[in-house]
């Protein structure tokens, strides 16, 4: 029965149910960590094989280079064809870097700030105010970066096909000051959002002021389906480039959820300038990516469809965790009306929205409990969700009995606060 | 016989000798690079055995982390130590990275300018003009992070023990917009200098108009001795704290010329308030480095005199290459009076000056015979030799019989060069 209709009576009985509920959890002494959308052991394992030294043969790169000494700016042959691949462009097009694609993209906005965006282009830090769209609910470590390079932020909702196109065509038309625009393309993080080819042509083709406005677009789940296979997705490379916008897209991706987060593989793909703007700023601060682990990537997968296949193996640990969680929000809560959950088809995380101005005090509820969500408004720009409902949900990590218990306990804590609410307690 | 004061026909007879010398080389076809301190294949494969899967274990961390997953972002306590002993301070003054400390470097300075120094400072881009201290001769890359930062280097002479203290001094304490100056303390890049104790005391303590003064002593020779064991030296970190600017020195070093050049570790070394500093803009930067790599080099290494005992076999390799090139200096040179060459206990180069104004024909003149020696000019910032006297060389890397031709061709082009200079030709 939907909370909304029930009489008071009903709720403060209910109430009481669900806080004697909350009480034994209290006592259980949990100590889950759903935090952070980390692969589990079993995950990792599935590419320990990758530690074998066969991997690395000789040490020489295809191109007869050898990775165990200076050289290569811009990766291995091999790498850069896998990730050409990966992203559905040439192997130029594509610099591979170190173990994080989220240090390319610090790294590039720094450099665009100091250094500009192109050639004989004026640095940001002397344009004045700098401005980014930012798709919300989105992810944390996007907006940190441009928190802390003194960027200002703008929200703009995610809708079930990407960002509200008709606001960031008015927002990007009408000010110079917006450089560029954070985005997750595919199983978006929170919200698991794929987004449309329309959306994507739209983000090709806008008339934008800034005549340097880049499309940070952090391809980091393109594989990452949860069954099946990864989702079909207009290239944005090529839409900006046929729409005459070549420079605007900057596409990242990295191993770090194929093989070993942190020990991976990072790239970054984009038109032929910018790649060599990227040069020209790398060549200065960096003696070259660690090309041992980048042979051993590119020897362990080979090509495409090796990675394909090796994801699908990741679907089948995690796709388990994500249905049952699912399941537990339909079984707990479907007919409460109280709650909205996404029901991703691949990425690592599910979306909830509670009820208006509930999610920092579920948060908190929970990890009374033992049980760590990531801290609410953490979604959103400058941590400020402005109706404080999202919570973000990472089911990758515990074992699937201890997920359980935490999302009963999520649940538990919904519930409390949202009677509380309708009882104006 | 000195050439200055050989009579006119001598030397032109002499001159001819040595152009014929030249164009037998012109007609050999040679194809040898000197111009990186790159290690040779035989010193990469003394590290070969560091690729077997032991050294990765059970991929736990001594602290118990799964290096395979996210999280650590200082780096995995063991290489914390490791680094801790080569830099002789606490585990917790270092932060243990990629394998890049020329990225860190540059990752610095660029915050530096982004960010300010510490917290509640202002960023330097907001300082107008930031200046540089800059030994030269030195190294070319650090020259490169500065001026492509936009930062204004000043030369100072490096001398037998250091740079020029008194320069130096007088400099920094007049003008507050000098902020930082580089050294390379050890085994110079490319003079070889050994910083003395008195350098680095004076250094640590002089008094600069700056309050955010800073000293990037960039360790990398730090244990790469060519003989015996690696020379003693003051600690910088020591030494300021002592002088109440526990802040000035940021020390770092990577393993690169230990295991593989661009697959090595690298670490940074500084005060704690300075690592905290370091904490909160890497946080944002990076997701961490690379755990699996730190941790195989860790459990390769052990301890310091692990390191120093790899080192000696580095050194067996490397010494006779350098004793042989001063070995044909003094053959070739030693009556002529005409070529100043650096005979270094350590590092990775050799330092010559010719007479005025030859240097960058010297590299020319050699370059037609195929032999290829870092441009002239290169080992000064904006690439600005004074007196176009100084040419780095660097033995490492190729083979003992083509080291010799090479310097050979070098010691033919300096007469040459030198000659025609003493005939007015």
């Amino acid at each position: 029965m939907k909370y909304a209709i029930m009489s008071q009576k009903d709720l403060n009985k209910l109430l009481e149910t669900e806080k004697e509920k909350y009480s034994e959890y209290l006592n259980m002494n949990l100590k889950y960590d759903m935090t952070r959308g980390k692969p589990s052991v079993k995950q990792l394992a599935l590419s320990d094989d990758m530690m074998s030294d066969r991997y690395v043969g000789n040490y020489k790169a295809s191109n007869g280079l050898d990775c165990r000494n200076y050289g290569i700016l811009e990766g291995i042959p091999e790498i850069r064809s896998l990730f050409g691949e990966i992203f559905g462009v040439a192997p130029e097009q594509v610099i591979a870097g170190g173990n994080s694609s989220l240090n390319i993209m610090y790294d590039l906005i720094s450099a665009f700030l100091l250094l500009g965006t192109a050639k004989d282009s004026t640095p940001w830090v002397k344009q004045g105010e700098i401005k980014f769209i930012c798709p919300v609910p989105g992810y944390d470590r996007h907006f940190a970066i441009t928190e802390r390079l003194g960027i200002k932020m703008i929200n703009v909702n995610i809708n079930d096909d990407g960002p509200d196109m008709d606001v960031i065509e008015e927002l990007v038309k009408n000010d110079a000051s917006i450089k560029g625009m954070w985005s997750v393309p595919k199983y978006s993080n929170p919200t698991g959002v794929v987004y449309s080819d329309e959306v994507i042509r739209r983000l090709a083709k806008m008339e934008c002021a800034a005549d340097d406005f880049r499309i940070i677009w952090d391809d980091a789940y393109s594989v990452h389906m949860l069954e099946g296979e990864p989702a079909k997705q207009l290239n944005l490379i090529d839409a900006c480039k046929e729409a005459g916008n070549p420079d605007r897209a900057i596409v990242l991706a990295s191993t770090s959820k194929m093989t070993y987060p942190g020990a991976g593989i990072s790239a970054v793909a984009s038109s032929i300038d910018n790649i060599n703007w990227f040069k020209y700023v790398f060549t200065i601060q960096t003696i070259g990516p660690n090309k041992i682990n980048q042979l051993r990537h590119a020897n362990y997968f080979g090509n495409y469809d090796n990675v394909v296949a090796h994801m699908k193996k990741h679907a089948e640990i995690l796709n388990p965790k994500f249905k049952r969680v699912i399941q537990i929000f339909e079984e707990e809560l479907s007919e409460a009306d109280i709650l909205k959950w996404s029901n991703p088809k691949g990425g690592y995380f599910i979306s909830i929205d509670t009820v208006y101005n509930c999610a920092s005090e579920v948060v908190a509820m929970a990890k009374k409990c033992g049980v760590l969500f990531t801290e609410a408004g953490s979604t959103f720009p400058y941590r400020k969700d402005p109706e404080n409902k999202n919570i973000r949900i990472a089911p990758s990590m515990p074992p699937i009995e201890e997920l359980e218990v935490a999302i009963r306990v999520l649940c538990v804590c919904v519930k409390i606060c949202s009677i509380e609410k309708l009882l104006d307690k």
